[in-house]
C-alpha cells in the first residue's frame, strides 16, 4: 500500500474511531437524559449526536458525493448550530425539545451518513480530493469538540436535579495522589518568541499563522490552584470585595448571586460521578474568568497571557491519555516542573480572543467555524480532564466568555519579574 | 352490600379507572415525549402522572394512612404544584429538565401509591372516613383535570417541533359532518336567576355558594364561532384595528406578534392528528379571551357573562361522550338549540374569576385548589372535546389569563336585547 | 340671560377655573421638577399639563373650530396619552425626556388652546353645539382626574430622591384629630338594588347603564384601617405567609421584594410635606390590592364589591371641600357612621373592573376613553384626599392594576352575615 | 518665583480654566436639558457638573484638607459614580431623577470646592504636597473627560426628541471643506516597536508601563472612512448580510435592528447644530465597533491593532485646537499623510482593552479610576471633534463596549502587507 493510500486508511479508520467513541460516551445515559438542555448554553446528548453527524452531510457528502440526498430535508435547518452561510438555524434554545427525531432515528443518521461518508473516501480519484481529505479531518476534530462539550454539556444539565444524578460511578475509592503538591514559582525570561501552530499535524485556523511577539519576563506557577486554596480566597470575603473584580464581574456576581465555583455544595461538589466530598489538593474548577482574574488578584499574582502560556509550555511532553477521565486529579507532590498544563483543567489566561496578525477565515460556510467569535470572549489554554486527547498541543486555543463556568476551567498563576 | 359498602367500592372503581385513563391517554408517546415542556405554563406528561399521584399521596396517605412513607422524600417538593402550605416546590419553569426519576420509576411510583390508596380505603372503620371520602372524589377530579391539560400541554410542546409530530392518527378520513349550520340567536328573559352548584354531586369549592343573580334579557348564539367566520375577521383587518380591542388584549398582540390562532399555519392547522387542512365549519379553537373579545365587537356582539352562559345552560341535556375526541367538530346544521355548550371548546366569557358571595376556601394547603387564583383571570364555561365527561355540568367554572391561547377555548356569542 | 346662556357661562366659568387649578397646583415645583418621570406609569407634570390642554385641542378644536391650527403639527403625536384613534403616540416610558418644548412654551400653548376655547364657545349658533358642550364637560373632568395624577405621580417621582423633597410644607403641626375611631360594623340588608349613575349631571360612561343587581346581608367597617392595625399584620408575618395572599399578589410581592406600604420608611413616611413620622391613627394608604386583600384575609373579613360600596354609599351626604389635601386624615372617634368615604383614600374592591350590562363606548377615538380599559384592573371606590371635590360621588368608579400601589389607596373592611 | 511656585500657579490657573470651559460648554442649555438621561449609559449635564465637583471634594478636600467639611453628606452617595472604595451610589440609571439639588445648588456646590481647592493649594507646606499635585492634574484630566461626554451625552438625550433641538446654532452655513480626499495607502515597516506613554507629561495609569511589541508589516489609510463609502456597504446589503460581522456583532444588529449609523435619518443626520443634510465626504460617525469590523471585512481591509496605530501615530504633529468643535470635519483633499488623528472621531481598533504587561492600578479607591474596566471592551484611539485639546496623544487609550454608538466613533481602515 502506498503512502496516500496508507493516509487516507488511517484517516478512515481515525473517523470510525471518533464516530463510535461518541456513541460510547453517551452510554451510561437514559433515553430521557438525551434530551436534556438545562440553559442555552448547553445541548442535548442528542443533538450533539445529530450536529456532529450534520456537519460531515453538509460540508462533505452534500458537496462532493454525486447523488446524496440529505436524511431528511428539514434536518439540514434543525441541526444547523450556527453557519448563516448555511440557511436558517432551529432556535438554540429549544434543542432540548425536538423529541422527534427519536433517538433510534438519530442513531439511524448516523450510520447513514457513516456509510456515506465511507463511500465518498472510497473514490480514490475524486477531482476534490484534496479538500475532502481536510474536511474530513476538520468534521473528526469538531466532533472531538463536541464529545468534550456532551460532557460538560451533560454535567450542567443533570447537576439542576435535587436528586444528585450519576452519570457514571466512580471507579477508585478516593484520589489515592490527594496529597498536596507545594506551588512552586518557574522563572521564563521572556525576549522574542514565536507562538501559533507550525508543522504538517493538523490545527484550527485560530491558531495561526504563527508570528513572533515580544514578551517581558515571568513567572507561571507550578500546578493549577486547588480548591483548598479557593476556599481561603472565599473565607477572605472573596466574593464580597469588589476591590478584588473586574467591573462586568463584580455586576455579574452580584446579578447571579455567585458566592462558591458552580459545583460546590457544602463541603460537596457535585461531579460526573454524582454529589462527592470535595478534596482539597485538587484544582478548582468550574470558575468564570472572572473569578480566576479576582482569586489571581486577592493572591498577589494574575493570570498568565496566552502567549506567555504557550510560549512556556512549548517543549513539554504531551500527557499520555487514552480516555476522558471525569474528574480532574491532584497534582504530583514531588514534581517541579510545569503540572496541569493539558490533562485537568483548563486554564484561563488574561487574553481576549482576537485574530492572530496575519489571520483570515477560509471562504464560504466553513469560515464561520472560529473567526466569527472572536470578540468578547477569552483564551483559555490548555485542556481538562475529558478534552480528546488529540487536542493537547500547546498552540490550541479554546475560548469561552468571561462568565462561563460550565467548563472544566481553573487557573494558573503567573506573576511579573520585579 | 350496603349502600354505603357500594359508594366505596364505586370509588374505588372509579379511582381505578381513572388512574388507568392517565396512563392509557400517553400511550402513543415516545419515551422522550414524556419529558416535553416547551414553556414554562405547560408540564410534561411525566410530570403529571407523579404529581396527581403526589396529590393523592400529600392529602391522603400521608395523613391518614398509618405507617406510610413517602417513595421518596424528595418527591414531597419535585411534584408539589404550587402549594405553599405542604413547602417548597421544584421550579415550575424546569420541570422538563427531571430526567430522573425515569418514566418507568414514575410508573412504579403510581403502583405504590394506588396500592396505598386502596389499603386505605379498605379501612371501613377509619375513624377520618368521610374526610377521606371527599379528598379521595377530589384527588379524582384533579386527576380528570390533569388529562385535560395532559392533551392541551403535549399538544402545545410538540407543535414547535417543525416536523409536525402526530400524536395520534385520525381515525376518520374526513369530518363528515362539515356542512355550514347557520347561526341561530336564541333569546332568554332575564330576572332574577340562581347561580351555583347544588346538590349531592361533587362540585369544587368554586361552584358554591348558589346565589341569585339579576339579569338583564339577552340573546346567545345557538353555536360556536368558526374558523371560517372568523378567517373574515382576520381578512377585515381584525389583527391591525386597535378599536377592536381591549388595551391590554393590543398591547399583547404587538408584543406576541398575533395574526391568527395559535395553531394555524397558512390555511392549515396543527393538530394532536398533525398538521391538517382547515375547516371553515369547525369552531375556531385556540383564541386568547383578547381575541375573543375583540372578534366579538367587530360583529357587533359580545362575549356572554358567566351568570348568562349558566343560566341558558342549566336544563340542558349534557352529551354522550366516553372518551376525548382530539379536536373539536362541527355544529349540527339542522339544530335550532343550544349546541356546542359542552364538548367542542371551552367558551370564553367577560367575567373576572372573582369568588361567589359567600365562598370560604377549605383550611389548610387544599384551600390552595382555587381560591388563590381568583385574580386576574378569565372565567370559561362549557368544556371541550378533550374535557374528562364527568367534569361537563353549567355550574363548571374553568379559567385562563385572557392571554392563553394553548387550551381549546373558542367563544360564542351574546349581544343584549334593545 | 336665559337658562341656556347661563349654563354656558357656567361651564366656561368652570373651565377657567379647573384650568388655573392645574397650573396653580404645579406652584410649589422647581422648574426640574417638571420633567420628572420616575416610572413608566407616572407622568410629568409639564406633560399633564400639555395633554390635558391637548385634549381640548384634538376633541374640540380640531373638529369644530373652523380655520383651528395646532400650535405646533408634532404636539398632535407628543401629547396623545393612548387615543390609538387619533394616531401615533410618543412613547410614554420617554415622557420624562421632552426637555423640549419647555415649560414656558407648553404655558404659552395652554393660553393658546384657552383663547381657542372661549372663541369656540362665544359661538352660541355652531351647529354641534350640543356635541361641543358634552365634549366641554368631559374635558373638564378628564382635566381633574389628571389634577389628581399630578399629586401622586409627582409624589412617587420625588419619593425616590434621597433628598426626601419637600413638595409643600405642611401647614399644622400635628394632625389633632389623630385620636383613635373604634372601628364599627355597619349592617346592610341586600337584596335587589339599583347601581349606576342616574340623573342630569355628569358622569363617566363606564358608570351607566344604571341597572338592579341582587346582594347578600353584609357588613361594613364605619372607618378604613389605618397604619397601626396594619402594622399589626406585618408584626404577625403577614408579608411572609403565603396563604394569605393570592397567588399572583404572592408572586409580585417576591418580584418586588415588598415588606410594607409603598411610602414606609421605618418608623416615618414619605410625604407630599417630607418624610414625616407615622401616624397610627391615620388610614393605612399607598397599599396594592393585593396588600388590601391580604390584610383583609388575615382580618377575618373581605373586601367589599363594588356593588356593596356603591349601595351603601348612596344617600350618604359628600364632603363638603374645596381643596386637595396632601394626605389623608383620621377618623372622627364618635362617630358611628360610614366614615372616610370620599376624602380619605381610595377604597379597593374585591371587583374586576368590567363593563356594566348594557355598556357601550362612544363611537371614535373619544370612545378609548375608558371601555378599552375594561381587563385586568380591579375597582376602587370613594376617593382621596387629592381627589377633585367634583368627582365625589356613589357611582364613580376609579380602576387600577391590583399591583398599583401609587394612589391613594387603602381598604375599608366588609364581611358576610352568616 | 521659583520653579515649583511657578508649576504650582500654572495648575491652579489650569484648574480654573477647565472648570469655567465645564460650565460654559453648557450655556446653550435650557434648565429643563440639564436633567435629560435618555439612557442609562448617558449622564445628564447636572450630574456632571455635580461629579467633577465631587471628585476634586473625595480624592482631595476629604483627605487633605483639614477641617473640610462635604457641602451635604448625601452627596457622597449621590455624585459617586463607580467608585466602591467610597461606598454606596445612587442607582446610575436614575440620575436623570435627581431634580433635588436644583441647578443653582450644583453651581453653588461647584463654588464651594473651588474655593476650598485654592485653600489646599495656596498651602505650600502641605506635607501630602506631591500627592495633592498627582491629584489636582488627575481632577483636571477627569474633568476634561467629562467634557466630552457631556457632548456625547446630551447629544444622545436630545436626540430622542422628535422636534430635533438644536444645541448651537451652525457658526458656518457649509462645510467648505467637503471635497474629497482620495484614500491613499501608507506603509509601516513593523519589527520592534515600543508602545506607551514615557515623559514628564501627564499621562492615565492604562497608558504604561512602556513596553516593546513585535509588530508584522502593515498599511494604514490616509484618512477615515466618510459617509459616501458606508452608503455603499449600505447599498451593497451590508446591515443584511451575516457573514460580513462578528457573531456578537450580528445578534446585537439584530436585536437592535441596527440598519444604519446612530444619527442618520434618511439623508440627514441629527447632530448638535439639529437635523442637517449629510455631506457624503465628511467621515462616518457613531457607528459602533462591529459596525467598523464589518464595514472593514466588506471593503477587503481590517481594523488596526492598538499598536499599529500607536507606533503609526508616534512622531506626528498634533492639531492645534482650542476648542470643541460640534461635528467632525472633512479631510485635506491634497494630504498624503496621515490625517484625521486627533481631530474627526475616536477610531475603532481591533484591540481588546486589557492591561499592558506590568500595569498595575494605584492603591486604594482612586486605583479604580480605569483598571477594573479592563475587560469585554475594545480600544479606540486618536480623538475627536469634541476631545479636550489636552487628552490628544499617541499613547492615550479609550475604551467602549463594541457595541456603543454614542461617542464620535469613527473608523480608519488597515491592512496587512502580503
Amino acid at each position: 500500500m502506498n503512502q496516500r493510500l496508507s493516509a487516507v486508511s488511517d484517516l478512515i479508520a481515525r473517523f470510525k474511531a471518533v464516530r463510535e467513541d461518541s456513541l460510547s460516551h453517551c452510554r451510561p445515559l437514559s433515553t430521557e437524559d438525551y434530551g436534556l438542555q438545562a440553559e442555552p448554553f448547553t445541548s442535548p446528548p442528542k443533538w450533539h449526536l445529530a450536529h456532529t453527524t450534520w456537519f460531515f452531510e453538509t460540508f462533505l457528502l452534500v458537496p462532493f458525493l454525486e447523488g446524496y440526498e440529505r436524511k431528511d430535508p428539514l434536518y439540514e435547518m434543525l441541526f444547523n448550530s450556527y453557519y448563516n452561510g448555511i440557511g436558517e438555524q432551529f432556535p438554540r434554545p429549544k434543542r432540548g425539545l425536538l423529541s422527534r427525531p427519536a433517538l433510534e432515528e438519530v442513531v439511524a443518521y448516523r450510520s447513514h451518513v457513516d456509510a456515506a461518508i465511507e463511500r465518498l473516501m472510497s473514490d480514490d480519484g475524486h477531482p476534490q480530493r484534496e479538500v475532502i481529505t481536510d474536511r474530513m479531518r476538520l468534521g473528526i476534530e469538531h466532533e472531538c469538540q463536541h464529545q468534550e462539550l456532551f460532557f460538560t454539556d451533560i454535567k450542567y444539565s443533570l447537576s439542576i436535579n435535587p436528586l444528585h444524578p450519576v452519570f457514571s460511578p466512580s471507579e477508585t475509592d478516593a484520589d489515592t495522589s490527594d496529597i498536596e503538591s507545594p506551588l512552586r514559582w518557574l522563572s521564563f525570561p521572556g525576549g522574542l518568541s514565536s507562538i501559533g501552530h507550525e508543522g504538517p499535524d493538523f490545527c484550527f485556523d485560530n491558531e495561526q499563522p504563527r508570528h513572533p511577539v515580544y514578551l517581558q519576563p515571568f513567572e507561571l506557577a507550578s500546578r493549577l490552584v486547588t480548591n483548598g486554596e479557593f476556599q481561603q480566597f472565599i473565607d477572605d470575603g472573596g466574593y464580597q470585595r469588589p476591590e478584588l473584580w473586574l467591573a462586568d464581574g463584580w455586576n455579574t456576581l452580584q446579578q447571579e448571586r455567585w458566592s462558591a465555583p458552580l459545583y460546590w455544595r457544602g463541603d460537596h461538589e457535585y461531579t460526573l460521578h454524582g454529589l462527592k466530598p470535595r478534596s482539597a489538593h485538587q484544582p478548582v474548577t468550574h470558575v468564570s474568568g472572572y473569578e480566576a482574574e479576582a482569586y489571581a488578584r486577592w493572591a498577589g499574582a494574575r493570570l498568565p497571557t496566552e502567549q506567555e502560556w504557550e510560549s512556556a509550555a512549548s517543549g513539554t511532553l504531551l500527557p499520555e491519555k487514552n480516555a476522558p477521565l471525569l474528574h480532574p486529579g491532584s497534582a504530583a507532590p514531588d514534581v517541579a516542573d510545569l503540572q496541569q498544563l493539558f490533562d485537568a483543567c483548563w486554564q484561563w489566561t488574561r487574553s481576549a480572543y482576537v485574530p492572530y496578525p496575519g489571520f483570515s477565515a477560509a471562504e464560504g460556510a466553513i469560515g464561520e467555524y472560529n473567526g466569527k467569535f472572536m470578540s468578547n470572549q477569552w483564551v483559555l489554554r490548555g485542556g481538562s480532564c475529558v478534552t480528546s486527547p488529540d487536542h493537547l498541543r500547546p498552540s490550541y486555543r479554546n475560548f469561552f466568555y468571561p462568565n462561563d463556568r460550565w467548563q472544566f476551567s481553573g487557573l494558573r498563576l503567573a506573576r511579573d519579574i520585579a
